[in-house]
């Protein structure tokens, strides 16, 4: 049997991107072993999939509340992506209006997994990808979410939706939803093991 | 009546660092706003407390994953601290021979408010101040705990446990202590706003 390769997940950041809308899938990805058994020594396992970060054209980014973190690539390098995470934050109101990124967002929508966090489902439907799909994003941006696509349906009070692409509701639901992703892809107990070592309710 | 000057929340970061026991307690400082009414546009309202990371001596920190960080400052040059914040991670393994980093922390043991997350508290307890005190950490490093600090009471089963040091179970619970830490300074409701903001069960 061949050895499957290593799933990339690459997550998009931006300056005022929401801390925790990137680095809770980056924890989640990045512990993530897929081993049967639970186990706290993850370091002596090899990651199951490959995580980094990516942003537009500069690779210093100031996220929310100052937190200075340096992408791993800019979009012009960033390597073929499996898994495209598109975290939220208040920075997502400056690129609605990024003509580039829109049309990037709209070249990647065969990405095998599109995954928003939180108002990062904005751009997603300022590119058009939620039309006339089921989605949801932050409390704080349902009206704003349905007034950029009014013909996505918009769901309260899930932790995360799927509709052909994943979004989820706001900061920390990212890290549910991408406990869920590697569940469909590895099963419950990759999954449980992954949140069991994060310490996290799933 | 004098306004209360902003206390400090410093994050001490440090090459495999883990994720999301650092930047939990970051979004969770950098989030919180002191108005009684829970809102989700917290960018017009200023931030609870002044938060930013530190470093030993680098300012630039390859965190688990190998998520690149940039600290705000370094030990020297570090502003006063009110509350200080030791992460965990595999990276404290190398730091507990670090005698220079564990005389630092020994001198601030009388900070306001010193709180480690995951096996950050390894680190508290070679430096001593775990010395007769009830104490946590993740549950893969329990027996660690103990061992470095044969006089601690080591508590399983607990998210974060508090005796003179808080320190926190693994992982995502430093986002329950810090919450926590918030109620006892500026009350349930404005740690419930908190919680409510970043979509965290509290």
């Amino acid at each position: 049997m061949q050895k499957e390769r290593k799933k990339n997940v690459g997550i998009f950041i931006f300056d005022l991107v929401e801390v925790l809308d990137f680095s809770g899938p980056y924890e989640v990805f990045s512990s993530a072993r897929l081993t049967k058994q639970s186990t706290s020594s993850i370091q002596n396992k090899p990651q199951a999939f490959n995580v980094f970060t990516f942003s537009e054209k500069k690779k210093y980014i100031s996220a929310s509340g100052g937190l200075k973190v340096k992408s791993d690539f800019i979009i012009k390098n960033c390597p073929a992506l499996d898994i495209l995470i598109i975290p939220g934050g208040i920075g997502t109101r400056k690129l609605l209006e990024n003509k580039k990124i829109l049309n990037w967002l709209k070249l990647k929508k065969n990405v095998d997994i599109v995954a928003s966090v939180c108002t990062g489902s904005l751009l997603l439907a300022k590119a058009g990808l939620l039309e006339k799909k089921k989605a949801t994003t932050h409390w704080g941006a349902l009206k704003l979410l349905k007034k950029i696509s009014p013909s996505t349906k918009v769901i309260k009070r899930n932790k995360y939706v799927f509709d052909k692409y994943y979004t989820s509701a706001g900061v920390a639901t990212g890290i549910n939803m991408s406990l869920h992703i590697i569940e469909n892809l590895y099963g419950k107990t990759i999954a449980k093991n992954t949140a069991k070592y994060i310490e996290y309710k799933y």
